[in-house]
């Protein structure tokens, strides 16, 4: 009745969970092309979102050419363990996650607060990284990130998050843009089997609470970007209203190795907006 | 048979234990000329060690004009709990096991990591500590000292570490230290009864995240060592390959009271390669 064996993609791809050393288990997705001297993807995702909110066409393009691995960290999603309120707790954490599969190199996308843990868990552990996205993201300490505006606040914060929400945060308010917002969102809530447990309110706050303080004005912290010296594609839209686009800026010109990559009429989810145009950018970033 | 009420020294002294205020037992080892006035000298070890990792030539020239004490951080060797993986953990650990013992002031020696402790330890309680001994150390966010070489990084990790990696990490690279070397690893090994126990790979994992962490590149963080106005030893030797000397002459020329001692001929291990005449120096500067 079914193709057997056809190779697992986002909408398919089993939730695997695993134990790692700090007593959390771990809720995740692994699938992709594998091969010798390949290096897995690790994604880490933004504020509420689980591993639904990957955008099936961005990750299975990517993975069509490179292993992929979708990770719930602490208390989020299917995830256990309540969801700590510093980036830095959550970037040992992802590392504790690492280290469960046994890990000895990857590449990672990080995207929004995800691009904050990227960064830490680069400076805490340097010689595990070997490229780094970098997308819709700033340093600590950057430019007009501390705090939402009340606009942005209101509709990031709903209890219930909708449609309406994603798309005037993620895409511009253009036609165009918010015809592919709408798009975006039938594709996440196009899995049916098996999807990720909803994020929780705890976790919301304790985000909320760790992306502000990450965005405490304090541009002392830019030295610190210096310690990153890997390879780094730093990409954002043009217009972000969530972390805003002079951010990107800041990471691409105080990061010892990185190139920036910035989509014109694109805001925050210029990933999900131009899905496959950024897939090829990061697979051919990666090879 | 044998000579009865002979003093303790580093190859005889027991492992004591104790347990404090935050729920771990610590192992550690007191002995040396006690007197009245006499401030005793606490040891915060390197990357890896644990007591036996102690130049018995070193703390027994120490220990004959005042208390030595040498401890085991949480986690590591015979102590119990999991070793954290921040300084500033590290350090608190420390202050627990301290206020166990109820002392209520105490010179220190950190050496490598255990100088990264001590540093923490005394901003966090100034008013604890007498005086400060900081051996192949360096300030946080100091210079290259953001993650090892690999050539280092494979020496320093090894799951099971050999006499050769500690000659190569310790010593120069030339005869007469490579000879010192293989001496220093002799005396570590000749203690036979009541070891103390071996380091876990769980203590290796959690220092290097900890110690990769306090060389982020960062200099606002030298501001800091303003606040340490004790008198101070700063000591290394000329070439440095794990925590390079820059920082031992960063730390004394940011430290308001310090006094630097560089060692030619030597690197890290110039403590071990010259114990004699570095116990004579750490006497003269603390009484």
């Amino acid at each position: 009745m079914t193709t057997p064996a056809t190779a697992p993609t986002q909408f398919t791809a089993p939730n695997l969970y695993i134990e790692a050393g700090n007593g959390i288990t771990y809720a995740y997705r692994r699938f992709g092309s594998t091969g010798p001297e390949m290096t897995p993807l690790l994604f880490l995702q933004h504020f509420r979102g689980n591993l639904d909110n990957w955008d099936p066409l961005l990750i299975d393009a990517i993975a069509a050419e490179r292993e992929v691995i979708l990770l719930d960290n602490t208390g989020v999603g299917g995830s256990s363990g309540r969801t700590p309120n510093s980036v830095t707790a959550m970037a040992h954490d992802a590392l504790a996650f690492v280290d469960a599969l046994g890990l000895r190199t990857l590449d990672i996308l990080g995207f929004s607060l995800g691009g904050f843990v990227a960064q830490e868990l680069t400076l805490i552990r340097p010689h595990l990284v070997n490229r780094l996205v970098l997308a819709g993201t700033g340093p600590q300490g950057g430019e007009q990130m501390h705090g939402f505006t009340s606009d942005v606040l209101d509709a990031a914060t709903r209890d219930e998050p909708t449609g309406e929400d994603f798309v005037s945060l993620f895409f511009e308010r253009t036609p165009t843009s918010i015809g592919k917002g709408w798009e975006f969102v039938d594709r996440i809530c196009s899995r049916t089997q098996d999807r990720d447990a909803p994020t929780s309110l705890q976790t919301r706050d304790a985000q909320l609470d760790a992306i502000t303080t990450w965005g405490i004005p304090d541009p002392t912290r830019l030295h610190r970007l210096s310690g990153i010296t890997h390879p780094t594609l730093v990409a954002n839209g043009d217009h972000d209203i969530l972390i805003p686009t002079r951010n990107s800026r800041l990471l691409a010109s105080n990061l010892p190795n990185a190139a920036l990559s910035i989509y014109p009429g694109a805001g925050h989810g210029f990933l999900f907006q131009h899905p496959e145009e950024f897939a090829a950018e990061v697979n051919a970033f990666l090879d």
